[in-house]
């Protein structure tokens, strides 16, 4: 045994457990748990622990697949179904005098079903994480994950729908077909342009908030993570220059979400260059985008816009920027680097020059996470029984957010609290519930109708 | 206090529990809970008991709308997300390896995720209980009883979709967007004639089981009752006359269940009198029921038919045949009469001259109640990972569910078995999991891809 842990030690990996299974004269049979960095190592743990004289290796699973066997979430009944009794309250014959209340009344779905407390996730697998159009199946494991922390951490009832179609009518046509049952939509992983008109056609259709996760969710995460970085650094939101790269779903959430809050100074680049009203053939987002920004008219590439910015953003690709272009910024810089899970620019080059450096990953300080604003953001819009989603509900989530962080907590790799920080989605909720217009009383009885 | 109570007992009420919430020396705050025969009643005792000197009426509920405030079911996580170590686990970043796993092989989305052991349970609210069209809020407690059903007496977890649409394409397009993330679809109280088209064309389209309840259910437990009320009346089914009166959804069902099961004389009737293809303008089901029954060529009307019948089934509508029509039909007949609440016959006057009788009612013998079939129907399907279900599957699961009544056990009062009968859902689902190929094993463990 001792030579397989040797041996595991030897090539960078280290044995977390041991068990004996079983045991005879001859040999011993152990279950051997390795802590890897990544598949590839654990490939090469395995064939390094094969090489070991003596050693066959049986069985080798890996605990993240354990972990999704059977998937990560359940439904079930809320009271027990014992008896004839119980059977007719939940059921026929019970059931029907409350079908007829709501043929009545169908608003009182909120009181006497269960969709007071439900979210569809909805994706059509298009855009995936960082791993792009993989479809339904492939989506469903990460939509699981959504849902699971929609309960952990907003109390909320969402349950997966991964749509076989990546047609933006018949997407619009579905979910308006299934909204009578949930109290939100939660739009997941769609790819742009299609997620913009989805939303928006949707947004006008629906009497329940509609929220493209990734991009609102992002755009909430981000301005909160920014208004604390100024904080850290002592400069205000309307008078910072702020330059992004990337004008795709997320960049364009964080544009309209930062002018709504107060920046006034931002200039945006994509692929082709800094956005500017004069580029040919501009329409869309983007032609709103460089109508709404950019007001010294700059043009030319992201490495010539950074000069003397205060802020960067960038939801876009790999090694756009570089350290130097970091230390040509203005004095104690921001940096944003979102692009998962390479960054815009290497983290630990950028902290030579930048006084505050966030990024999407966890194993970096600041890490800009979704997770801090989707479960609160609905469980205030929830509470309210909003039937929409406004850009002020969205500002006061990143508002509520940023405060989370104390000004005795502040510094520069604490500008975003832990997704498990008790205040977190209570205060995100509480933003939201009174931007919606406060909370509904719902009746702890009801009347015979 | 006694006063209240003899008030209550006067009134043909008697109350279950007295409790006293607060206490003066004027004066005391009573709950009192009251069991009423029906809510008109219980507005008669809630008058009854305010009429009483000294009490005052405070608020009035109703259990069953208590039992309904929030709804019936609710989605939860299956492993503890405590911290970083676990949030990696169940979503970002290690939910990417088996998403991409998934991308690679759709297929394994039965062991990956929560496919495996979910179904969709699917209506437009046009055909609900006996309430008819009374759209998708008015549908949803209903569907929720019947998720909550599903999970108690099948293990699964269903999730109810109530949709916003009646447009046969448009339900058959959500259904089919909405699939990958189900192993199979339940379509609940969708009227005829829709609800064959759309079940045909789902079928064909897709590579997992649909099942409409209110047909397919019903079908399995009334081909189940009827095994068994011959084997009470000592007959055989390739023997007996069968009069029918119905043939919309669930009529339509038991015709083709019966005939599969070996049923050879068939009668039926509609509104319009003995089904006979010379009927004028015979189109769709119908033409192939008339295609398919009346051997003898009859015509007239059902009560002309039931003449020297074994077998009277109705799912039709109130008093349709009199304990007079009854009394001609063949010696030791049995009669089902399954119109939900008020059945084609007085079931007390049947019995003056049927052998056996039935209704779908749970205040009387032998209820036909679907909730004997579609937990274990689906637990069977989804054990073998069906992408169908067939005839052959319905015909075992009725034999299945006929011989949880044993012969020791049989009588004319006693030919379905409880639903919270131990052996009933296991039993159906057995019968079908072998009809469908048997159960496909689940690996424990999974290897690293």
């Amino acid at each position: 045994m001792s030579a397989l842990t040797a041996a595991v030690e030897g090539a960078g990996g280290s044995i977390t457990a041991l068990d004996v299974t079983a045991s005879g004269h001859q040999r011993l049979q152990i279950d051997v748990t390795v802590a890897a960095r990544d598949t590839t190592h654990a490939d090469e743990l395995v064939a390094v622990m094969r090489a070991v004289p003596g050693v066959v290796i049986g069985k080798v699973s890996d605990r993240v697949f354990l972990a999704h066997i059977g998937g990560k979430i359940a439904m079930d009944g809320k009271r027990p179904i014992r008896n004839r009794d119980d059977l007719s309250l939940v059921y026929t014959p019970g059931v029907a005098r409350v079908s007829m209340a709501l043929a009545a009344n169908p608003e009182d779905a909120r009181r006497l079903t269960i969709k007071r407390n439900s979210v569809a996730v909805i994706t059509d697998g298009s855009a995936v994480l960082g791993l792009g159009n993989v479809g339904p199946y492939a989506a469903l494991p990460v939509m699981e994950g959504k849902a699971a922390l929609f309960k952990r951490f907003g109390g909320i009832d969402a349950w997966p729908l991964c749509l076989d179609t990546q047609d933006t009518e018949e997407i619009i046509s579905v979910v308006r077909a299934v909204a009578p049952g949930f109290a939100g939509i939660n739009l997941e992983d769609i790819a742009a342009p299609r997620c913009f008109e989805i939303e928006a056609r949707l947004r006008e259709q629906l009497d329940i908030p509609v929220f493209h996760d990734d991009q609102h969710g992002t755009a909430i995460v981000v301005l909160a993570a920014l208004l604390n970085a100024l904080r850290v650094v002592d400069k205000r939101l309307d008078r910072v220059r702020i330059v992004m790269s990337g004008a795709g779903a997320a960049g364009t959430a964080i544009i309209r979400l930062l002018l709504a809050a107060g920046a006034r100074d931002l200039v945006v680049s994509d692929i082709d260059g800094v956005v500017t009203t004069d580029r040919p053939g501009i329409t869309g987002e983007l032609a709103w985008i460089a109508a709404h920004t950019n007001r010294v008219d700059l043009h030319g590439t992201i490495r010539e816009a950074i000069v003397g910015a205060d802020v960067f953003i960038g939801v876009s690709a790999p090694d756009v920027i570089t350290g130097e272009d970091v230390s040509r910024m203005a004095e104690r810089s921001i940096v944003f680097a979102l692009a998962n899970p390479d960054p815009e620019v290497d983290p630990a080059e950028a902290s030579r020059y930048a006084a505050v450096v966030a990024t999407g990953r966890s194993d970096y300080p600041n890490q800009i996470n979704n997770v801090l604003a989707f479960p609160g953001v609905f469980r205030g819009l929830l509470d309210a029984q909003s039937k929409e989603v406004t850009t002020p509900m969205l500002v006061a989530a990143a508002h509520a957010l940023a405060g989370v962080v104390k000004d005795e907590e502040l510094n520069a790799a604490y500008i975003t609290p832990s997704v498990f920080h008790a205040d977190v989605h209570t205060a995100v909720a509480a933003a939201v519930r009174t931007a919606a217009g406060g909370p509904v009383e719902l009746p702890k009885d009801t009347e015979v109708e």
